[in-house]
């Protein structure tokens, strides 16, 4: 009765055009997990080395999350990533990676994890992808997300872990990258013919898009006079997203139940990005998350009223 | 009693992954044109040359626009732009532009004109909208584009420009180049600061934002499957805005009319890039953009409803 998360657990540095980390707590599993644990039990696997120890450790206590199944390597380094931001934070450019203990992955997941009722695969190998779904036989909503890297060099093991989700989180121009098509629209409904019935087209700073066999549903981004560090906005929101839908588990999953686990990924990735890292997160309250919620349902409303037309 | 433009008229040749036009109707005022139209009275102000000709006004008289101050330069060739799309459309580059007539273009407003009581003034050099603005002495709502050019070469007119009129159209880009600000409502607001009273940030395919004093209004654009041209669909969009609230100028100017406006543009501009340059919008009928102004709200609604978040 829980949500897992499998993928990466890093320790990232990270210099903005508002400051640096040299090392803070990241990675994929790691963001997933913070958000989603607002709404559900979450459990993370992921490889953490040597380095990874009491203070990581707690700011994923701190917010609830089981780390039973985080596997501690014996000798090995964390996953790290260095990268650096523009000055508009439109693009970054990594200065370093050093996939350490990340290389050789094999997860394990204990019975726990395996029995969960959701299943989120965050960005890694799609052959990994793949293992972790058949092992997972108690999940009833799986949920994967991918990158560029993967498309390119592995699309057909990515294919058929597509083939085996009920839902695709990806960045709008990786959806175009895999199907060749150039409208998101039109790339995720050949996303949809694919095997899995929901896709959420991440947009970055602009949003996201919802698109179902049923329809499609268009949420832009909370608007922040500041961003301090995007870095994990996308795991943020995804997190937030499959929380809420796992924590909804037992009713229908229709339009209106998406369409809120979007807002409240969205509200949750919006005060990711207020701080480097987790740190702000690791501190959120679910009032916080509710108000962003509500300010965001009222500044994307419109009423229509009759007009005359000329013509 | 009219909305008044002053603005590019051009041919465009483009070229698309869908298609391409060696020789269309274009420019920033003949879009923005072709919008306001099914709203209020339009009066188009512009030089063409001698090559601009019965088959192109004839698209203007199509939806009433009043042509009567279009300047017929005698001897001279209509300002000419070509230019290339990128596959997924997300780039373009410009292969020729001849300024032709518009090199030495002097605006000439008939009396008409400069009493419009709504003024835009599409791109052209900052200090040509000055001009504009000092003559159009009934206009009681102004607003104006401009592009990155401009912010480069012209800061000191464009800000002049921008501290005469009651609302600036500019791509979320251009107004963070302006300002120098890394986020679109950190950007808008400092807009805000240099005397227009409301901010349209134009987000490309993504969307738009409207940033005013009182709160900020986002809205998502029209998703498409198949996009074919997406030149002009900015002043499209600002044509059914500025157009809209022309139209509804005796009434207060509420967010929720403001929002409207912004529905009502961004559904105009849809259907604007489901074909070449002007051709779709020539043959638009109201039904049209009002149904898809309500697929708009229906897409971009989301109702909350109580959920306990941990923590």
């Amino acid at each position: 009765m829980a949500v897992t998360v499998v993928g990466s657990i890093a320790f990232d540095a990270v210099r903005t055009p508002f400051g640096e980390r040299e090392r803070m707590l990241g990675g994929a599993a790691t963001h997933f997990a913070l958000a989603a644990s607002f709404f559900d039990e979450v459990r993370m696997v992921g490889p953490v080395g040597e380095d990874f120890g009491a203070a990581e450790l707690e700011v994923l206590h701190g917010r609830g999350v089981n780390t039973d199944d985080i596997e501690h390597v014996a000798g090995g380094k964390t996953f790290f990533w260095k990268g650096v931001y523009s000055d508009n934070l439109n693009s970054r450019e990594t200065l370093d990676t050093r996939l350490n203990v990340f290389e050789h992955f094999e997860p394990k997941l204990s019975a726990a994890s395996r029995e969960a009722e959701t299943l989120f695969l965050a960005n890694i190998q799609p052959a990994l992808q793949l293992q972790v779904r058949e092992q997972c036989t108690g999940a009833r909503f799986v949920a994967l997300d991918s990158m560029d890297l993967w498309i390119n060099i592995a699309r057909d093991a990515l294919t058929r872990a597509i083939g085996g989700v009920d839902c695709v989180i990806l960045n709008d121009e990786e959806i175009e990258l895999l199907t060749g098509r150039p409208t998101v629209v039109g790339a995720a409904r050949e996303l949809l013919t694919m095997g899995p019935s929901i896709v959420v087209a991440k947009q970055g700073k602009y949003g996201a898009g919802l698109i179902t066999r049923e329809g499609t549903f268009w949420l832009p981004a909370f608007p922040l006079e500041q961003v301090i560090d995007p870095t994990g906005a996308g795991d943020t929101f995804a997190g937030g997203f499959v929380g809420y839908l796992s924590a909804h588990r037992d009713e229908e999953l229709t339009p209106e139940l998406m369409r809120r686990a979007m807002a409240y990924g969205s509200a949750i990735a919006s005060f990711n990005v207020e701080a480097f890292g987790t740190e702000r997160v690791a501190t959120l309250t679910g009032e916080e998350i509710a108000e962003r919620v509500e300010e965001l349902q009222r500044i994307t409303q419109f009423t229509d009223a009759p007009v005359a037309l000329r013509g």
